[in-house]
This record gives C-alpha cells, structure tokens and sequence, in this order.
C-alpha cells in the first residue's frame, strides 16, 4: 500500500493530471494519493496558491481582489474543460470559494482557509478524473482523513496522537485523494503547514496508514549528485539514508521541506522521489539505511548566505563557560546558529546571514563585548558552505585528502572546515564567489 | 635592560652556576635575573623543589622529615662549596630553612613558604657568587620588588596595579637577582605561583620593569618545530609569535607554563628562549608580531589525553539553544571543553580525558539524556589532537590539502578537523595509537 504525492509542477494542468492519472491507474498499490495547488505550468507562469495569498490579502485589505479572483477561476475551469469534466464541479469549486472568502471569520483564519483552496479544489478535480477514466476514487477532507494538528496558522505541527488513528483508512474502499498543505484543529478549524506543506501531508498520511512507501513525485528524475545548476549532466542518486538526505538538503538541496520527512522518517517509511514526467525513471529511493559500497560520497551540496561571526581572547579555554555565553547571547536574541567550531583562543560561530541583520549584529557585537570581554570580535559576510555527505565517509581514509586536493587544485582557500562532529558530512566554509568552481574541482574528484 | 631567567637546571649545580655567571657578565644589558630552584643534574636526580615538597609534608604530618633536610641542606652547601664561597652563607641558609620549618603558622602558610626555599636560597648563592666573581649585584626579595599577589596558596596570581610600581627598580644599582615561583600578599604572606612559576616571576619582572627583552634560559637551544622525540634533529624555530607559542604548547609543546608569559604578553615584551649550555646558539624568539614568509607552518604539536563526547538529534540545528545547553550541563559539572564542532544534527565536544572521570562520564551522560532527550550520545576515549600552527596558514591556499595528504599518505583516518576557527592554527583529532606516524608523515610534508 503506497502514498503517492504529486507536487505542483505534475498537477498544474489537464496534460499533467493525465499523466498523473496514468501513474495511479499503472499501480494498484497507489491508494493514497496527496496532490498539490497548480503549480506553474511554464517558468514565466505563477502558482495558483501565489495568486490565492494575493487574493485573500487583496480581500482582507478592502482592495480590489476580484483580478486574482478571475485569474483563480479561470485556471480551474482550464483544467475542467480540458479533462472533459462535468461543468457542475467548476460550480461548486465557484461556490466554496466565494464561502470561503466572504465568511466572517477572522482575518487570520481566512487567510489559511483562502491559501487551502488550491489543494483542496485541485483534490477534488484528480478524484473526479480517476473516476471518470474508471477507477474507484474518492476526495477525502483532511479532517476526514484525521490530519489533526496544533493550532498555528501558517506552521501547523501535527498532533502525534492523530497518526495511529489515521491506520483505519486502509480500510476504505478505492483510491483517496487527499488536498495537501492543511490539517484541522482539535476545534475544526483550518489551519495550513508551512509553505511547501503538501510534502508534509503525504509524510503523515504514509506515517498514519504505515504505507510501505511514501512517493513523491516531481519534475527531476532523481536526486542527482551535485547541483545541476553547476555541473552539467551530474549523476543520480539511487540511494540514500534519511541522514544523508537531511544534510544535502541542509546546504542547499531543494529535496524536501526541511520538516516535512519527520513523520515518515520516525515511521521508518522507504521515500521515493519519481518523475511525473518519465515514471520509468529509477528516480531517488530515500531509507533508514543502506548497504555503503566502496563510493563513500553521495553528494556533494552548496549554499551561499552565510557569515561568520569571530571571538577571540587570550587564554579563553581556561574560562569555563566562555563558549556557553556565547552561544546564550545569540539565543537570548532569538539567533540560532548553524555551527560553533572553536580553537584554544578561538570560537566562530556560523550563522545564516538573514538571522542577523545589521541591527542584530551591532547589538550581538555590542553585547559580546560588553559581556565577554574579548580581544577581538568580528563578523564576516558572504561564506557559502560546502558540504560533502555520505555514508562510512568519516572511516574512510582519504576523504579529506582527496576533497582538499579538490579545492587546492582549484584555487580555492578553505576559511573553515568541520569535520568529526557528523558520521555522515564534512563541512567546508569558503568564499560564496568561490563556490561554483570548488564544486565543479569536487565533483571531478568524487564522481569521475 | 633585560631580564634573564634561569630555569632548574641552568642552576643545578655549581658548573651550572659558573656558566649563567658567564652569560650574565656577557651582556651589561642583563640587569635583572630571576632564578629557580636547584633542578636535576642529570635524569637520575631528583628537583629540590620536589623534597622540599616531601619535607614540609612530612614535618605537618609529624613524620620524620630529617632525612629530606638533610638531602636539602647537602645540596646547598655542595653548591656554596664548589662555588667557594664563605660558609657564613650556608649557616645563613640552615637558620632561615629553620625558621621557616619550625614557625608557628598555618599548614597552608608553611606549606608555600617551604617550597619557596630552592629558589629563594638559590637566587641569595648566585647573588653571591656574582659579587665573588667582581660583579656588583644584589640579591632581591620579591616583597621588595614589589611582587603583590593575590592570596591563593599554590596558584597565586599577580595583582595589575602592583605592576606599574616596579618600573623604578630600573633606578637600582647593579645587578638584581630575584628568587622565582613566589610573590607575597598585600598582607606579607609568601604565596607561591603555580609549579613552574618560576617564568611567571620573570614574566611580571619583564613586564613591570618594560625590560627590552625577556631572556629565558633552559637546556636545549630553540623551540622545534616538532617533538625531538617523534622526529630526529627537527628544525629549529627562530621566530614565533605570542598566538603559534600559545597553540604549539597547548598541544604539548612544554615550552612555557600556561599562564607563564600572560604578563609579558599585555606588556609586549619580546621573550627569548635561549640555552644555558649553548648560549651562542640564536634561539627562539617570541614577539607579537612576525614577517610571515612563504613556508607559512612554523610548527607541528600533538598530544594524546583527549577525549570526544558525540551527542546527535535529529533536527538539533532548529532547536535554539541546543548547543548552549549542552555546554552548560558541562559547565555545571565543573567540566572545561576545549572544542565544541557541530553538525547540522550533530555536536561533538573534546574533552581532555583527565577532568571526566568515569563517575563524571556516567553523570554527564545520564543529564544529556535526561535534559536533552537525545537520539545518541557517546562517548570516545584515546584521541590523540594534531596541531599545525603558523601565522597566515588559514590565508594560504593549499596548507589543508598538504596536511590531509600527509595523514593519507601515514595510512592515518582523520576523525575530527577543525580549522578556520583559529586564525594560526588547524587542528585534527585522530587515534592516539596513530599519533607518531602522522607526526613524521607531516614534518616530511612541511619541512623536508
């Protein structure tokens, strides 16, 4: 019993719910089927939920929302003319939207309420067209399905209680289309996971029905090695571990919604990332484990918009609690920090440049001062961290060897490199105007 | 104006004598000398400061403490014999160890003050024996100096404002021989400095009196950049600055007492390492600053004793305050860290082997899994730390490549790599039993 997600780009029209129809149709073990908002359908088109925000914004600010209004309709009404779908279903999808916006709710509850209208409507369109080709299926609410989860608009946690109840949905008869993205309260409200939350959706659908795997289908055929923005034709990943996969995506890879595996992930559910666009495809299989052979790297990911803030002060290993207060200055000003190597006199602590704006750092700076003490404190803008992932890489020897011959033979300095804190990573901080060559020297020398 | 100090076994004995008088009459710039205690002879030898130490606690403990009398005074007269000078000098000595044996005061107070006797004796004989040889030099106590610390039996630290007060001792006349190791409070109490304090002394000398150069003489020629024990004949250090001496003798290079050179340092006083029994030899010299030339390493430290505490989670880096709370559990157990690198989801923290005693592993593992409800923890005995220090070596490209290539090369796996966080340095944690073979393999990459 499989859970199969379609993201944006395989719904966002009649020609790709097709092939979506076609993928469910080609395996009868796909019964739970999580789909997304229309996605664009070209590079210069928009999400429908972009177009819902502004609509719903538009509305709550008593400025003209009917534009985005029409746009929204419009796209559904494609989709059901194309698919050759009953004219009374663009009717009702009219009629829920409007309730939705014109409710007497508050604004924040409309808002979550108007931002679902996507998934939802897209949900029922697929299950309409599964049973008009022939199949048994079914649109299932998320509060159907029992998608509880804690009341906060916009990041919706689902409540863990909910998951073990959702098992008897194997029972149903037929296929389940179920709208991604939102859950309800304990109190039957609406509210919405974080942007790209359908990937959520389908994580606690195959954690509640203990599917034997999660699918999630894209638009790339895999996870590939390397960013393909940098290296051309980089090789696919058939395998990976669910730590491997979190560190790629850590620095870069726009694999998964940072959360949005921790439900299939405690469930030790198998992932799938497929192709809607070529459901031959391999694609990516995502496990709790996996056999490591002799390539012990599996990829190689980037991220620019770091920076490194530096203390130093004479004879700061001897201080029991310097690093300490360090780090609770930045969590006192609601910093968090990505990583905090620290020598004798030493500590940098890496950190996301958007967490700290100029305002942030004067104040962070004036405090380390003032509270620490120290010799010197700066912080340098514009690192890009490099991080080379892969199960058994940390017993291997040669890994640092090899990669730091990468990096030397393209010219690049290493300002900072962590090693030995992860099994599965090794970390490397370098100029982000260095970063593409470093990456094309690296995967040279792991990968060809 | 200099200051000179001579370490155990440049004052060992009488030969010994005679060649820092030499030094001392060389160079007229040498005015102020600090001396210690008698140290060994040869390997066999004991230090007097070492029976001295067995004497006071055997007098405390009503046991018999007149066999180490006896080897005490011995000494000193062998040395006032060889010497040739008068025997109203020993009888002087006899009385005053005496008296300090025998007076009625607490055991803490006699405790310091029978330590400070090696060097306190030694300094009035090589004071002696400079006027004998027809030098004008005098012997100095350290309350006469102006030597106030604060009162910490055994751990005594300087107190800042007695420094500015003994510039004038530059207005003295001749040569000034002050006894090392001991300073006294504001309230005339001897409290000595911690073991090896005697470079403390001589430290707080350069910097009150803003001597021009701090000479410190021991036995061998310079600072290596290497171990002699691992490698053969290493090369020998001409220049280094305050931050590599820092980080070299952090990871086992004894060239200084920890805290030895901090007042030398604030005050920038240049420090000489210089040998006794070579005293043409160049030597190393310390300084704030250094021309960095090509050959950015200046030196290779390593020392085992180390251990690692793997702590991971699976999303720790979304978790503000993670890191900070694990150091604090640290900090409550009285715990000092030296590194803390972290993963995304992952944090080691080095420990040196010695402050976590099993008992205060199991307590320290039973609070992490308690407060901060971890997927793992762990704990690793047996690292060994490898340092590469030299100013300009993270500005370099290329230093991490030839260093990983020399572990590679040793058949070395590299578990732990931190670098960047230390502007002169670039650690790895490796296998304690690995240790020599990665020492050779990286002198030969870096100085061969």
């Amino acid at each position: 019993m499989k859970v199969a997600k379609f993201g944006g780009s395989s719904v966002a029209n009649a020609t790709q719910i097709k092939k979506v129809a076609e993928i469910i149709k080609s395996d009868p073990e796909r019964k739970f089927i999580v789909v997304s908002a229309p996605g664009k359908r070209d590079s210069n088109d928009f999400k429908m939920t972009d177009m819902l925000i502004n609509m719903g914004t538009a509305y709550i600010n008593n400025e003209n929302y009917e534009e985005y209004y029409s746009i929204v309709l419009k796209r559904f009404k494609d989709i059901i003319d194309e698919l050759n779908l009953s004219s009374l279903l663009l009717e009702e999808i009219e009629r829920s939207i409007k309730q939705t916006l014109f409710e007497n709710v508050s604004n924040d509850v409309k808002m979550d309420s108007v931002k679902a209208i996507g998934e939802n409507n897209n949900a029922k369109i697929i299950s309409a067209y599964l049973s008009d080709i022939g199949l048994t299926a079914n649109y299932m609410n998320p509060k159907q399905a029992g998608i509880i989860v804690s009341d906060e608009p916009g990041n919706a946690q689902i409540l863990p209680e909910s998951l073990p109840k959702m098992y008897s949905l194997r029972e149903q008869e037929g296929i389940i289309v179920i709208p991604g993205f939102f859950g309800y309260t304990n109190k039957g409200k609406l509210v919405t996971f974080s942007r790209g939350g359908s990937d959520i959706t389908g994580s606690i659908v195959a954690a509640g029905v203990q599917a034997s795997l999660y699918e999630n289908f894209t638009d790339v055929n895999s996870v590939y090695t390397v960013n393909p923005n940098i290296v051309d034709n980089p090789k696919e990943i058939t395998e990976l571990t669910y730590k491997e996969m979190r560190e790629l995506s850590y620095a870069g890879f726009s694999v998964f919604h940072d959360e949005a595996l921790i439900p299939a992930i405690k469930a030790k559910i198998p992932v799938c990332i497929k192709n809607t666009n070529n459901p031959d495809a391999k694609g990516t299989l995502i496990l709790a484990e996996r056999e490591v052979n002799d390539k012990c790297v599996s990829g190689i990911a980037s991220d620019t918009g770091f920076c490194s803030l530096y203390v130093s002060k004479y004879l700061m290993n001897r201080e029991i609690g310097f690093g300490r207060k360090l780090l609770h200055i930045l969590e006192d000003e609601g910093i968090s920090f990505e990583h905090a190597p620290s020598g004798i006199d030493d500590m940098s602590v890496i950190i996301r440049e958007h967490r700290l704006t100029p305002e942030k750092e004067e104040l962070v700076i004036k405090r380390i001062n003032d509270e620490l003490h120290p010799d010197t404190v700066s912080l340098q803008r514009g690192i890009a961290v490099v991080m080379i992932v892969g199960e058994g890489l940390v017993k291997t020897v040669g890994v640092a060897h090899r990669a730091t011959s990468a990096f030397y033979n393209a010219n690049v300095n290493i300002e900072m490199i962590n090693q030995g804190s992860s099994e599965v990573s090794m970390m490397f901080g370098i100029q982000a105007v260095d970063m593409d060559k470093a990456i094309r020297s690296l995967y040279q020398a792991f990968f060809e």
